[in-house]
């Protein structure tokens, strides 16, 4: 499978913060390889070692980029040890990164998907450490991809690529589960509504909270501030928010929380 | 009115922050338009819903690009309500994002500009959300902004756009406000200094302190440490620092706190 | 000196945060002389003022770029007072900033470098903010690097740069300090560990905590959720680690922190 020539984008998304250059490490081998390539920022704020936060915030980018585009992705505690070190091609984007769980929501949302374990062939640095694999090989691996246009430079054998439980869509109406907490305090489910959501013809339910919230909103301004609203966002799925405040605080909600969304009428 | 051909340059300012993957879907639906855009961030990083924050930033970044560059700005609670959807031209800077004030201190100090409803035309994808019109509006004008290099792509009819109090310069000798507090705690107000501001020939007061600073210093290691100094930030606007501390914390100031500035004769 | 006409890749590493333009303001201003130069973001995110962070951050990523790479670093505490502003060439890596101690660990591990005072010739801006260097003079200059790819563009006299003694390599076995907590709450020394450690052959101590770690592991999967261990970090140097959690934070140890290692056999 080639890559389209006018595309060299790799986007990098991490949990390495910003203060020690470890992004920029990243940055600095696929220019080694790759002086062409434009690398583009995803994010390096993902909470360390938080694969399902790092799930979430590929699965709300990567489908936006262009068909082709490279994303590395490194949120890797097991680094170093048994876990796989992979390349997947899903609905076109290129994903490369430990097989963690952390392409979850990307593979279960695709229509077609692909993983190879990375090869060991002679791409690799003289010395791979233990501990930066981004640096050490999934930044050269991104590099050499974009370079040759050639999955065959880096893929090895085909792997069944861990997929979470998490990452599950629910119909509504029905149960699901919080999913994410977003920078806004906004509560994310896993539940995907309709795209013509009519305002008025839901219901949503936080048990546990002995909570319920009539009705749909169109968006953070139709409420009070201070007020807790449901609504469709913008991927999709149901979401629970507080205008110009943070739902995950005011509710005390986290991952997990169950949710249930009513036709109104049942 | 057409873009100069070499520059392709778009940037971002949001208070998205990065754990979420909005900046990445933003960028992602840039390339899809405009594959050739270099797409630079200002900063993801405004404290949420903060427009002020957010018209200071770009105060402060948006002058010193090219003209030319499209500066996309999404610090927006209002999204998906009645305000409009703008693009701008404020001396050459092309300016797209919510008409909420944003841009107040790019307009207040532009020599000249002209502010447009965003077109209601066939470029705007089939569904835009309505918690998200950075990443379904104001990223595929910019994008066909840039591609096109022609701003009736875009604009629809003119508006006068908002333009805040809050972003109104003022002459020294005299009165003014606390417009931002920065990274390291330094305190801005919006008294604009002559450029040759004599050290001696000025004092500064903060009536609600009582505290008087005698004279202008010209930088942070001009005073001991700890020390709190005036001097003429280089936004050309009066601040008030402690040098390797924080004014704002120290001195318990905010945005709007009165600040006068006196000749020292007087 | 001649940069290889390829590369026109500038990197920044600053301690302005990302909430105010400060950023932003230097990449314009390299965009207004270099329109086609690639700036890439390094991190904003160094502590305010604090120059040893900066210098390790630098360490970590500038040895990965490729040889002709113009690195800006501004964490300038004295921005405007007598110390220098600086060009200089470590490795082939072209550095640009404050003469205070900030390139320390790239002089130190350098083969070979020179530095010389940024020229006081036509290039710079008929006016120079004295608190911020970054935008008025280091973008401009690297700018001009890049746009001329000839260092006599900018470079005066020769000096000998700032090398700070914290910035010393030390041999295993043998005793050392602390140079570094890193964002994952790792410890960095400056013991650099020979490449080929046998796992079984060291121990490390602590004497302040009274601490002993018997064996260097390979990686964070090798101990144990919340345990403790010692490593050869990805940057060469023996690291203290704590699986999935925080080593500085459960130890309390911060740089200076006397750190020995000894041969098991000892």
């Amino acid at each position: 499978m080639h890559l389209p020539s006018p595309e060299r984008l790799i986007t990098l998304t991490t949990d390495f913060g910003l203060r020690d250059g470890y992004a920029g490490a990243m940055k600095g081998v696929i220019r080694q390889t790759a002086a062409q390539a434009l690398v583009e920022d995803v994010t390096h704020d993902i909470p360390p070692g938080d694969i399902r936060a790092g799930a979430w915030a590929l699965r709300t980018a990567v489908p936006f980029y262009p068909r082709g585009t490279v994303h590395v992705a490194v949120i890797d505690p097991g680094v170093g040890t048994s876990r796989h070190a992979m390349v997947a091609v899903a609905d076109g984007q290129f994903l490369i990164g430990p097989d963690n769980g952390l392409f979850s929501w990307l593979f279960s949302q695709a229509d077609i998907f692909t993983a190879w374990r990375l090869s060991d062939r002679s791409w690799r640095p003289a010395r791979v450490s233990n501990t930066f694999h981004g640096r050490d090989l999934f930044a050269h691996a991104a590099a050499l991809l974009v370079q040759e246009g050639d999955l065959s430079a880096v893929c090895g054998e085909r792997v069944d690529p861990v997929i979470e439980p998490w990452a599950t869509v629910k119909p509504a109406p029905g149960e699901g589960r919080v999913v994410h907490t977003d920078h806004f305090g906004n509560i994310v489910t896993n539940i995907r509504m309709p795209h013509e959501s009519g305002a008025s013809g839901w219901k949503v339910e936080l048990p546990r909270l002995g909570l319920t919230l009539q009705g749909l909103h169109r968006t953070y301004g139709d409420v009070d501030e201070g007020e807790c609203l449901a609504l469709v966002g913008s991927h999709d799925f149901l979401e629970i928010a507080v205008r110009r405040g943070s739902a995950a605080q005011k509710l005390g909600i986290a991952p997990d929380e169950l949710v249930r969304v009513f036709a109104s009428s049942e």
